[in-house]
């Protein structure tokens, strides 16, 4: 039997920022959680749709066309290709979905691309 | 610009047990809210995983092996082929991610078998 999945346990384990860590697998996804604070990098991705959960706190996904503004309980599918940069100007938890192998920097690489690890 | 979704909003217009309704998609993937209370039936997906995250209240997944108990912010990820059940004491909240098309009922069928509809 696979272990459940406790997610402030979890995140208790994080301590960088922007650094997701894979929780769970779902099929050919990878299940993360995240703490966010600051600015991300602008980037798409050419060949998935990014899952954006708000578990605590405030995301903003900011897109060329306007900006999405998330509080805890609310979720964002920013659509494939499409370019955005998530921020927060206080510490927030967030639980990503997105295919395995798939950069968190997206198309942008540099130095906050993380590598892919389970925790 | 897709909406966001707020997930205490669409769960506010659920109205039956055990009939998820479609949030969000991710990919090939629906994003389901459901409430559920009672019991459920036993059935599998031979085709994919099956992704639980509760929102409020407890679940129980019953599988051929042992019972795993959910909290507020837990998940589990049924493994593809894993015979399980779903049961819930009490009312409960629960956040869903399978392919579209996948039936809730998966092999097992029935009057508990949903239709898919979006919220």
């Amino acid at each position: 039997m696979r272990d459940k999945v406790n997610i402030a346990e979890k995140l208790a384990g994080v301590t960088e920022y922007f650094r997701p860590k894979i929780v769970a697998s779902l099929n050919e996804m990878k299940v993360e959680v995240v703490k966010v604070r600051g600015e991300f990098v602008w980037h798409a991705h050419a060949d998935t749709d990014d899952f954006f959960l708000v578990l605590d706190g405030e995301l903003t996904v900011e897109l060329e066309d306007g900006d999405v503004h998330l509080g805890a309980g609310e979720l964002y599918v920013v659509p494939r290709g499409v370019r955005h940069r998530p921020r927060a100007d206080q510490e927030a938890h967030v639980l990503l979905i997105e295919p395995k192998g798939t950069p968190n920097t997206g198309d942008a690489g540099g130095e906050l691309t993380a590598r892919e690890e389970e925790i």
